[in-house]
């Protein structure tokens, strides 16, 4: 890892907190586990007077109440959503900000209404380009008052998965993920997913509000317009196997059988494969795969049966999806710290 | 704050979550947003063939399954729970662990039975004077491979409220809570309340286990014995009024009108008062406390009306409770950095 992290990097990882990679075990992140990062601060949304506003380049600006959102027929998505700056903290030189390490990633089944049967329903007029989904959270950042708000271009929207959402795990949405609604957009990093979702507008032009044109996007340096990031680059990560030391979190694991599992996800493609090495990436063998019972936006998990010699060992795991992406060795760089999905690397002592 | 926060620290930022203080808003503190330590990992529980053993110095030893005790005549309790180690991260010289700043605090609804009620069925026998409480959850600390485990003297548990729960908020416990059964022993620190728990057992002399003898302790040298950490010291907190640049976390208030709002709480005795200050803790302002509704064991909610005036302030509360403690101004230190309860500093700037 890179220099110390700095008090406020520490305010930062004590509001917005991971999911312990032990959770990794389920497939569906139990709630509370998820990882979760909020800009601002998690805004107080009175449901009975909230509204979803539909509007912009609209045939029909349209404006809905939660109960007749949940009135309309409703479709369920598995999504593996993962934090673009996840392994932010092991990137080198230091990068300042949320300082994740790896547990920024969790798996839940949303409840909601398709943005494409919503903007149907409105009708987008010619020269509608971009869509701007526009949260209740504000504060401020980069020197300017905001809400937090991003755009898909429309073409993604209609030919995609992106739902609204009221209910996630069969439960109504806690507060902290987006309570009374959110935007859920399957494949893509969760900044993407705006939460408390007020207002969907059509733009004729693409959005370049702070969080598209400033955050989340990748550079080599500061002065750069760099490239969007958009869809999750390939990563597996295992449950660290035996149990831990509290402080230091290295593992003791009994000599013997040990299955390591852990689950695997891209949004660019399928994952179709996971490796496993057990001497630090020098070698690697082929894990099995699971089923993919959660369909396509989930991660799908694996597992590999490891004959753990007595001595220190170093488990790694590496996922490879249909367009032949795979997992580096070694962290990407760049300015804000994003898209770091080099191989996760566990230390055990075999005794 | 003391030092920068080492990569060690780090890894238990990431995994043990605290309340985001906007969260104070919120009489029970909703699922998911509960601060959580758990000193090794969460452990997968098998509801079916869990049994909870009671043992020890009793005239019968028990063992109920989850479906025995869920039939038995419950209690619903709202309890506030903080870490001992909430505010370590403020205290200097630094002390190396969970980095807190003053987040670790939640209040929930804890339904289940009296643990006095089960030691009332199996009869405590003459000579029991400490009631051991032990988890599922297993790791290394202080060289020592252990399950979490800590007592209570007996004396405290059948006098006191302590519920071996297996329901938080009308919910079914979620894995990180301690499913499928955990101890909630109010007014308390979080340590006591053992979570994953397996078994109960009434011993002859007081537990020295590592929680015990070693961990939550107050001492100003490594080699005393220190004192047993038990009661929560009076706190208040407050939501931090406006709103965040995203890094600092600094606030933003608007000119005029400012409710403050907050909780406040104590194990020791009631909280009888909180006061205000604007100015940094020169001059204090008595705040109005709100009804005790959630009863003796939840904090209490308080406000205070400000008239913000531009430039820049920092806001401070301080409890107090029925026996005179005060929250110090400036934060007490020990080897464990445990029990920092000092004042509560929010700069804003208003404009």
């Amino acid at each position: 890892m890179g220099d110390a992290i700095s008090v406020e990097e520490l305010q930062l990882a004590a509001r917005n907190h991971g999911m312990p990679l032990e959770a990794l075990r389920w497939d569906v992140t139990p709630i509370g586990l998820h990882y979760l990062l909020t800009h601002y601060d998690i805004p107080d949304v009175d449901a009975e007077s909230w509204r979803l506003e539909i509007d912009g380049l609209v045939d029909r600006a349209l404006s809905f109440s939660l109960g007749e959102l949940r009135a309309m027929p409703s479709v369920e998505l598995a999504v593996t959503m993962e934090c673009a700056g996840n392994g932010r903290a092991h990137v080198e030189p230091h990068v300042v900000s949320q300082p994740w390490l790896l547990e920024a990633v969790g798996t839940a089944r949303w409840r909601g209404i398709p943005v494409a049967v919503l903007l149907d329903e409105a009708g987008s007029r010619d020269g509608a380009v971009d869509v701007l989904f526009t949260g209740l959270d504000r504060g401020v950042e980069g020197g300017e008052e905001q809400a937090y708000a991003r755009s898909l271009p429309l073409a993604e929207v209609l030919s995609g998965d992106a739902l609204v959402a009221y209910e996630v795990n069969g439960a109504v949405l806690p507060p902290q993920h987006g309570f009374p609604l959110r935007l859920v957009v399957p494949g893509w990093y969760g900044m993407t997913s705006v939460k408390w979702l007020s207002r969907i507008t059509l733009l004729d032009v693409p959005f370049d509000g702070y969080q598209m044109r400033q955050a989340y996007r990748r550079r080599m340096h500061e002065d750069e317009v760099g490239e969007a990031i958009t869809r999750m680059a390939p990563r597996s990560l295992m449950v660290p196997p035996g149990i831990p030391e509290f402080m230091s979190r290295s593992r003791v694991v009994e000599t013997g059988r040990c299955e390591v599992v852990g689950r695997a996800w891209s949004g660019e493609s399928e994952v179709v494969g996971v490796e496993v090495s057990t001497d630090g990436g020098a070698t690697w063998f082929e894990a099995e795969l699971d089923d993919d019972a959660l369909g396509r936006w989930a991660w799908r998990g694996w597992r590999f049966v490891w004959s753990a010699e007595p001595g220190e060992h170093e488990l790694c795991c590496r996922a490879r999806d249909a367009e032949g992406n795979v997992q580096p060795l070694e962290p990407p760089w760049n300015v804000g710290g994003y898209m770091n999905n080099a191989v996760q690397r566990v230390s055990v002592t075999v005794a």
